[in-house]
């Protein structure tokens, strides 16, 4: 199905030349031949119309812009209405992603320039850029987040889906007892955490596990929001969330964990990151750091970079690794929960879509295509993209708190019977 | 208990001078004063005598020789008999790597002295030079192996312990189960295997996973043994054992597996074993990797590189994801089975001992201390120095055998309960 032009009554009458109609089907060789149909706004079509997705480019600028760097024009044009889609977004997305994977597994020039194209620097993360990179994205009020984001506990990162019909509540609670077993947790053990969110695994690990937390966090609508929270429940004595940079981390401490924050600090920050943990981790302690990462060191989509995420820079493993081994940390286990993510993504969209009517209240319309789009994106990226979620445990080499076996993993099951029934 | 002479007849007449007992001491401070006794011919003793364990210098020479490199020449000397340990031999070398461990973690001036006393290159493994090193350790005679490793699987690497007090035949089925349900095997697969040993786990996948097994062995003896074993079995339609290197491999694969062998490499030759590991490996494959590892990138002990295990180098994590992430391999799952290995050495050579007079048979008594204090000291650098055991599986983004969670590794239980019971 290549190269036909349909009729289409809503579409402007500027008419695309053949030059136009050449470019759209340049455009889906470069993308890699997705099974997916490309449409000009005339119904001038190219690709594979099996699947009834199709992208479709509203005016011959949005046309061009596609071709310098579709991976990045996409939000763009997509939040300003110049680009719509048929069909399921994400699956629309995952049917990019793989094709521009598979580009990439077969290697040569095209691999070449699909990285070149890819090749940038994300904006660099000192302390104080640290700050308002993070202000950009967390500050955007909680009451926005709290809409779709699980109700128990905040999390605005990866779950951990034991079977795939788990509620987001469930998985997320999941997800909370397995970073506690993974380190391994006794009462009493003190805690520094980087990056503590809307604090909810601070309150887990006090309430669950009797040990004492520091949280670091640079957001203040974030820090105010577990303060209160920490206040309802009576945990003040056990939590403090200090509003500060993780790289101020004063004390000693028994356990450092760390959840979705190193995707925001970028490799070139962290021989100061393993610096900091070797400081502030007892010669007995033990470490955990959860971060979205990548299947080789490269960028994060650059519009999810610069319109989202300003800053963040995924890591590799190798470039994870850097952390660990300059301080002679072991690294025990990794797990790479990269489907769990495509997963949670999926559940925040669809909370996303059933609240739009709330959300048009707290924001124009642009940015509410723009949260589709990243959310939409993130989730394909996942399944047939190169994001990854690594979870990763390590310990000094004196401690002696990790088992030998990972049996503490599984048993009892991650969910309490209570939780499953809910 | 610091500088003072007891008696002790057995010793020669040759009386220590004050500089002898001056080096003595130094020497004990270089090497982290660690919990033992070092002590000289005429019995002039330096440390701590609490344990009962005695390092005893045998003459001026062996103890001059020892302040160049204590780690490379307690090797040289222990197998010369110009040195002796009282008291138990993995325990007096955990306490040593201990005191080096602890050296290095407060790093500074001693720290460096300690790094570059251990720095140099291991022998290069060109195909002719693997060759030649493998020769020199696996093909000792598969008698003398069979004296002291798993009378089932024949099993030349880390055991996995579901628990402690398991014999060394379980805790090698155990092990090998493990491998077979990490990779999700399934019957009818195909597998390719560098470096199979012999043979144990390519019988184990084609007798319990119904899968069929190109095993890859440049040890001309391991691979006369398995081919015997398969055909005993009535394997032989099953495994071909292929004896050539590895990274001559032909064909294409399900599964690339691994056991053993990373750690004979070298990381100078990562980039070609990753090019071959995609170069036989199907488009939804996935593989996996068992090898020795070091916390951070350095060389082997050399005595153990030089007399033990020509050419071997173990890798850091940071070394190893050279493998996988320039082919776009997602890494899913690495456990590190550090205190497993020490177990397994600890088997080993109670095992060794006890057949002490057939292997006397065997071999000269130079080779049969050489071989104790190899054991012993690896038993000891798992426990206390730096060595690590990774277990990496890893997949193609495409591949879909793998599952979302860990549960398959814990049930049903690793061990058949006919095996538990004994």
């Amino acid at each position: 199905m290549n190269g036909s032009t349909t009729h289409n009554t809503h579409l402007p009458s500027n008419a695309p030349s053949s030059t136009d109609c050449w470019l759209l089907r340049k455009l889906y060789e470069l993308v890699g031949r997705p099974s997916i149909g490309l449409q000009l706004w005339d119904g001038y079509f190219v690709g594979d119309d099996s699947s009834g997705i199709v992208i479709c480019f509203h005016d011959r600028g949005a046309l061009y812009r596609s071709l310098y760097k579709p991976t990045y024009t996409f939000g763009v044009l997509y939040t300003e209405e110049r680009l719509s889609v048929a069909g399921d977004l994400v699956t629309a997305l995952e049917k990019i992603y793989q094709a521009l994977t598979d580009i990439e597994a077969r290697g040569g020039a095209a691999a070449q320039i699909g990285r070149k194209i890819a090749a940038r620097r994300p904006r660099r993360n000192s302390l104080d850029r640290s700050r308002e990179n993070i202000h950009a994205h967390y500050d955007l009020g909680n009451d926005f987040y709290k809409l779709w984001l699980d109700r128990e506990h905040t999390q605005y990162t990866c779950a951990y889906f034991t079977k795939p019909e788990l509620t987001l509540e469930q998985a997320q609670s999941a997800k909370l007892e397995l970073v506690c077993r993974k380190l391994a947790l006794k009462p009493g053990d003190s805690v520094v955490e980087a990056g503590g969110g809307w604090g909810g695994l601070a309150r887990y690990l006090a309430k669950n596990y009797g040990v004492r937390v520091a949280s670091y966090n640079i957001s203040a609508s974030q820090v105010a929001y577990a303060r209160e929270r920490a206040r309802e429940e009576g945990l003040q004595d056990q939590i403090e969330y200090i509003e500060d940079d993780f790289r101020n981390i004063r004390g000693s401490f028994d356990v450092f964990v760390s959840v979705g924050m190193l995707e925001h600090i970028g490799p070139g920050n962290f021989a100061a990151t393993g610096a900091t943990i070797d400081t502030c981790l007892k010669d007995d302690g033990r470490g955990f750091i959860h971060t979205i990462g990548q299947i080789s060191p490269r960028p994060l989509n650059e519009w999810i970079e610069r319109h989202i995420f300003p800053g963040a820079a995924p890591p590799s493993l190798e470039q994870m690794m850097t952390i660990f081994e300059p301080h002679g940390f072991v690294v025990s286990d990794v797990e790479n929960l990269r489907p769990h993510y495509a997963l949670t993504l999926r559940h925040w969209l669809r909370r996303f879509d059933e609240h739009a009517d709330e959300i048009e209240q707290m924001f124009d319309p642009e940015f509410i295509r723009a949260w589709r789009i990243y959310l939409s994106g993130s989730a394909a990226a996942f399944s047939k993209g190169s994001l990854q979620l690594f979870q990763v445990l390590f310990q000094r080499p004196g401690c002696q708190d990790i088992p030998a076996t990972r049996d503490r993993l599984f048993d009892p099951p991650l969910l309490a019977p209570t939780l499953s029934s809910s």
